[in-house]
């Protein structure tokens, strides 16, 4: 076993084991923690050969590290607002030898029309705050920002992935059922066409709480509603499909 | 046992019993005829006392005579723009004795506006063409113009209902859900909010083919996503759910 390089770790950051791919990844347990929807997010995304890819708001990169696992042909460009994150991520990247495949960038993604180049990309992914901005928050708190639209819009992020892609490329992102109409007027305006939505349910007997969407730039309308995922089953157990997502020996060990 | 008014038939015309309330419906079996959708409908809008209500593209007038067995004390107006059709709403109220509570009127959706009082309706309800126009289609063919958007887009649809609402007024719709990002493209652009949705699978196995929306004019945002509602069991039986909509008796005969 690969003695892991602990030197690329912060204070009070930790190792996880992503348990695919002898995957790792560096968190640090006082910030934001990747949950279920990178997992989800990860595993939606159709990726082809040798693909231009690009992640907004990857946190701490999460994602672009899931992708990798899924397929060695891609390139990978990961951009995180937060300094302190996008370090972490960096230094993830470094510790799966990803560094020749997924190049992260400390970027505003309000700024990546500007800095990268537009009508380029095949694919974009992105698990974005969820929430409008509510009550007190603060605006440099990396869980408020990684949660709540403080430094980008819903409306950002669309636009900004519609800008990226070229044409017919593909947009993925997790989000809450909620925020549908916003999402599903956002990419009409931005002419990201919706063809695919999933519906995740916390149990047989729970109303969504997250969904999935593959858009395609300027590809014409008529929309796949799949079928619902539920993430468990009557006894408590993660469902097949689940597992077959996240793969038994990861559910064993909790990490989620 | 009341004799039915016969009177009221013309060529190749039937009489219905809905076995609701006792409420009949005259149909042409050449024509378009009432399927699941415009039950599931007005069984799914909410109705409150003394509202006025308005049915856009009423057809054979199914959508308020179910209501009107739903509730005593609505106000309904009906428009439909074929006159033979138009002709066969007005005959079924008549039969049911709900001349006094149900208004048909012959009426193109798009003259609406124009004809009617703007801003004043509780409730809309519509059971529109769920499809585009395609290929070769017979403009004046009855039923072309039940399923086709031939004189009428799901646009002119949303549009009217929106202007003929009142403040908060609500607006119940039954549409595919290949035509999802339409809806809510063109909801949120004439200021009805979705608030709620539901899906409706053919079986717990497939994939939705129908959708109910409920909206609210110049609402604030936030959409609820209800519980899936599934037509058959795996035995090939209606649920639970199918049943208390449709009355047992009504599934036993058959009338769908």
């Amino acid at each position: 076993m690969k003695k892991i390089n602990t030197n690329l770790l912060r204070q009070d950051e930790r190792i996880d084991d992503l348990q695919i791919n002898n995957l790792k990844i560096i968190q640090n347990p006082k910030g934001f923690c990747f949950g279920i929807d990178a997992v989800l997010l990860a595993n939606f995304v159709e990726l082809r050969k040798n693909e231009k890819i690009i992640d907004l708001g990857t946190g701490t990169g999460i994602i672009p590290i899931l992708m990798a696992g899924k397929s060695k042909y891609n390139h990978i460009t990961a951009i995180e607002i937060q300094d302190k994150v996008a370090d972490m991520a960096k230094r993830s990247v470094k510790l799966n030898n990803l560094d020749s495949r997924i190049k992260v960038l400390t970027m505003d993604l309000k700024d990546a029309t500007k800095n990268l180049e537009v009508n380029t990309y095949d694919v974009v992914t992105t698990n974005p705050p969820y929430m409008h901005p509510k009550g007190l928050l603060n605006p440099e708190d990396m869980k408020s920002i990684s949660r709540h639209e403080v430094k980008c819009t819903l409306e950002d992020v669309i636009s900004t992935g519609a800008r990226l892609l070229k044409h017919l490329g593909r947009f993925y992102m997790i989000h809450r059922p909620q925020r549908l109409v916003d999402i599903m007027y956002y990419c009409r305006k931005y002419k990201l066409e919706p063809k695919k939505i999933q519906f995740i349910h916390p149990n047989f007997h729970k109303r969504p709480n997250l969904l999935l969407i593959e858009c395609r730039k300027a590809a014409k309308s008529e929309l796949k509603v799949l079928d619902p995922l539920y993430v468990y089953d009557d006894n408590g157990n993660y469902t097949k499909e689940i597992y077959e997502i996240y793969g038994r020996k990861n559910i064993e060990k909790g990490v989620e």
